[in-house]
């Protein structure tokens, strides 16, 4: 419909999650319109991440070398393992500033549905870094949603003969949040996580 | 806060139009998780897009070479030419079939209040192509709004005297609409603009 190299940046574009045919072609106008130099540097910014991220050895996380800022952070308290089910939820628990342990990047979480069992998530990785790492502790930070909750009881009935602690985030009202606006699964959870005053 | 690569490319795509930082992570979380042939195949359609694409010579439309495809077009009507706002309205008017002259984009509709005055759009272009081209009528088809029809007016009180005729396309009631639905302006300039049965 539109010459060769529009219409083929508009298809690339229209490929991306979210991003119908319309916004697409937006967005490829846009690319036109703006300077040539910031266009291409988008087209950098991609290259730039496919040739120099990869996962991180250690915990799976995005990493500009072979281990990620975090892992190779020796400040960081090594016996302490937040287990999470996606990258970009590291970044998420870092913004709290209250965490100061590592992580562990599982993949995704249990889905039988969708057929993710065991064997597609990284346990096994989890489980060689306990001894060298004399970890203690897993902190299991999966979303709280049924595949999260079985991931997470996953963790605790393999992980806990092997000697650590598991423990998993606390499920409540969001702070700030309405009691009227709470669903009642959630207010269910936290009257039975319920802490004494 | 997410390594260098990473977040340069969240940054850049949050400067597209309608992508907050919240689409750009994902975007950009997507785009590490496809194949890395994908994504830089993306890249290279935006590369390839600075490199191959210019503006037509002739009718200022986006063009792989020196004149765009339809200025190219021998078989196209050069006596008729289609007045748009940008590029892309051309597809628009091309997808109905019904049209087989040729077009001049303006670059944008007359819009004192954002600074558009008539030496920031391509009036003089469209003038000197007239003559060459012998240039029989002008259609203009800029937006249906207050600076498309001041726009649409600026041509017919500059461009008549030059001896062409100016039309612009019919405003009214979409056809499969409601007449429930219509607004009072559209409904207003569908009862001025009635034709006889």
């Amino acid at each position: 419909m539109f010459e060769g190299p529009v219409q083929r940046l508009i298809d690339e574009l229209s490929r991306l999650p979210g991003i119908g045919g319309k916004s697409a072609q937006r967005l490829a106008f846009h690319l036109l319109s703006v300077e040539e130099v910031d266009a291409r540097r988008l087209a950098a910014a991609i290259t730039d991440m496919c040739d120099q991220v990869r996962l991180c050895e250690r915990c799976f996380n995005v990493a500009a070398g072979e281990e990620c800022s975090i892992c190779r952070d020796a400040r960081r308290d090594q016996s302490l393992v937040c287990v999470v089910e996606r990258p970009q939820d590291i970044v998420v628990v870092e913004r709290t500033q209250e965490y100061r342990g590592r992580y562990h990047v599982l993949g995704g979480s249990l889905s039988p549905i969708n057929g993710v069992g065991p064997g597609q998530l990284r346990f096994e990785e989890l489980k060689a870094r306990l001894e060298p790492e004399s970890v203690q502790e897993l902190i299991v930070a999966t979303n709280p949603t049924i595949e999260g909750d079985a991931t997470a009881m996953y963790i605790a009935r393999e992980f806990k003969p092997l000697g650590v602690r598991v423990s998993r985030l606390a499920s409540g009202l969001p702070v700030g949040g309405d009691l009227d606006y709470a669903d009642e699964l959630t207010l269910g959870r936290a009257l039975t996580g319920r802490s004494e005053l």
